[in-house]
């Protein structure tokens, strides 16, 4: 700490992000990223990004991608907003949609980067329990407050909420602003996006980091109502006029025109998910039924962090939160039907063992 | 305006970036990019990047562009912070280290996204005026603070403060942070850089748009002792984990350690520069002195606002901001030796004409 720092930043709790190893000896199933590349479509585009036009800013108001976007979800240019990441996209909407009087709401286990924009932004929150099979109950949510956010499905639990849940969630919350956070959506969910031309409090955010398979992009983006969508860009363009660089806009724009190549990904990430969950019950796991690319798993006799460290011994990188009432699970993010065996098999290696005792 | 929007985003000013025309059959003088590409070394590392490792993220501590810039600028890699484009970097120093009770101060003539940062996020501050000549007097900034930014070279002047001046503002003000924003600093000034080590609170932040050519890749940095690098990655790791993609990562790296591309590309622009300020002198024009990529120039018989569009029906476009003291001033970004003739030439035919009453 140093007396120039503000007031601000000593309070702060950054989040802290999956662990992104520098070597590649590793199976990484600890930070929900694609196990295909992105579209050869995708490639190509990004190829001719890189020449002399790079001296040049690229477009501030991302026409381009807004305009596929718009196209792909059936909605107006001035219905979307990007930003350098979800990450980003989240930040803004925390500063314009969300810092009111009242504390917003959010479930007590879900994307842990919540609380730090929060702190960050200083908005007031509470939490909400999930019930105890992890679902989200939209009743507990009829209270008053600035504003209301989740994941949907959840993180890290991968539990989805039906689109009808969703909807009555909207017409009992409607003096503030409702924003589900899809980043894994494309693996199971529908999106609440059909319902933003009847609800104009509902923002939906979703990622090019996961269905995508451009997490090494960084593009995220917003879709809702128009007066949504102008309070993101009136913040956006008091902090930062571009924030897609030339690469991510060209990218982005040719992962959204590639139906083919996303549709066959996600398809392949799903049955692996599908054979992953039989597998881990065959060995005794608890398996919260997922609609995201990755599990969120317990043994019933085995302790949480010392499996995720049997693994990592094995040199297979899992997730484990310390966290309250989740401490005792992995999130393991869905990999290529050889990662996911390896796993098992070594799941099946470790259970043989006798429990050690810390 | 709606009712979901935070009261905070209501308030807001935001900073209007200059054009970005769609089409490219126009001289583009308005926004003080690069004229020549960057280094083909650049170009080859950005395409080696477009393939299937864009389904992982990119390092969040970017390690190795860290190394290149503490090597280039004799520091260690925990006194480098990057950022989404210096507007980035700027805006959480903002957070990071302006934000105290006391107000800041900057000049009343200076980069105009400051007062939307301030507005952002509710930091108080106070314009301190320049002299007749566009002059910052060091003098005029001894007084409580809560920080202190300006750009050195000024933007949009182009005036350069020498080394000497900084020195001194250092150690007159050694209770808050003092942040000298360095975009155009290659063009014709000494980095406050060599004072890192000797004054904790001076933070330097650059951008990989002007000098190194890559305003298209949104690369910014801050250096400055450990601890105050340490509050911009708290509020960083608050905001956004990754905010430079694999190509940003990359090409910053390779243009760092490019310096023939580098030293060659802004000697020819600092050439041009001085061509161009003859040349604007010789129709009459006062030209402020300029250790940047651009000059401030008005003519005494016209007016700036109608020289801008003549300029403009003539298919060149350069800067002009509505703003007291400045209106009749134009910002001229350095292009090539051609494109400047061809201005020069337009120039002249505008002045032979008579002057038109608006």
């Amino acid at each position: 700490m140093s007396i120039f720092w503000s007031p601000l930043v000593k309070d702060l709790t950054p989040y802290i992000p999956g662990e992104q190893p520098k070597h590649n000896n590793l199976i990484k199933l600890n930070t929900n990223e694609n196990p295909y590349g992105p579209s050869p479509k995708v490639v190509e585009a990004l190829k001719r990004e890189a020449g002399d036009t790079l001296r040049l800013y690229p477009d501030p108001d991302a026409f381009l991608l807004k305009t596929a976007l718009a196209r792909y979800y059936a909605l107006s240019t001035d219905q979307v907003y990007v930003g350098n990441g979800s990450d980003e996209v989240l930040a803004q909407a925390f500063l314009a949609l969300l810092k009111h009087p009242q504390p917003i709401l959010f479930p007590d286990i879900t994307y842990s980067f919540y609380p730090s924009f929060c702190k960050l932004f200083q908005v007031a929150y509470k939490t909400i329990p999930l019930n105890d099979a992890f679902e989200l109950c939209i009743g507990d949510y009829a209270k008053s407050n600035g504003g209301i956010i989740f994941p949907n499905p959840n993180a890290p639990t991968g539990r989805l909420l039906p689109l009808a849940s969703i909807e009555e969630l909207l017409r009992q919350n409607t003096v503030s602003a409702v924003i589900i956070d899809e980043a894994y959506v494309d693996f199971g969910g529908s999106s609440s996006a059909t319902l933003i031309n009847k609800y104009p409090n509902l923002l939906v955010i979703q990622t090019f980091s996961k269905s995508r398979s451009l997490a090494g992009l960084r593009v995220g983006f917003a879709i809702g109502q128009a007066s949504l969508i102008e309070a993101l860009e009136r913040v956006k363009n008091s902090y930062n006029s571009y924030p897609l660089d030339r690469f991510a806009l060209a990218g982005a724009v040719a992962a959204v025109e590639d139906m083919h190549h996303f549709e066959q990904t996600r398809n392949k990430i799903i049955r692996t998910r599908e054979e992953l969950v039989k597998g881990l019950r065959t060995l005794g796991f608890n398996v919260i039924p997922s609609a995201a690319n990755f599990l969120f798993v317990r043994h019933p006799e085995r302790d949480a962090a010392h499996l995720f460290q049997q693994l990592r011994d094995r040199l297979i990188i899992v997730r484990h939160f310390r966290q309250p009432r989740i401490e005792n699970y992995l999130r393991i993010s869905i990999g290529t039907d050889e990662e996911c065996a390896t796993l098992v098999d070594a799941l099946r290696g470790i259970l043989r063992e006798p429990v050690r005792m810390n």
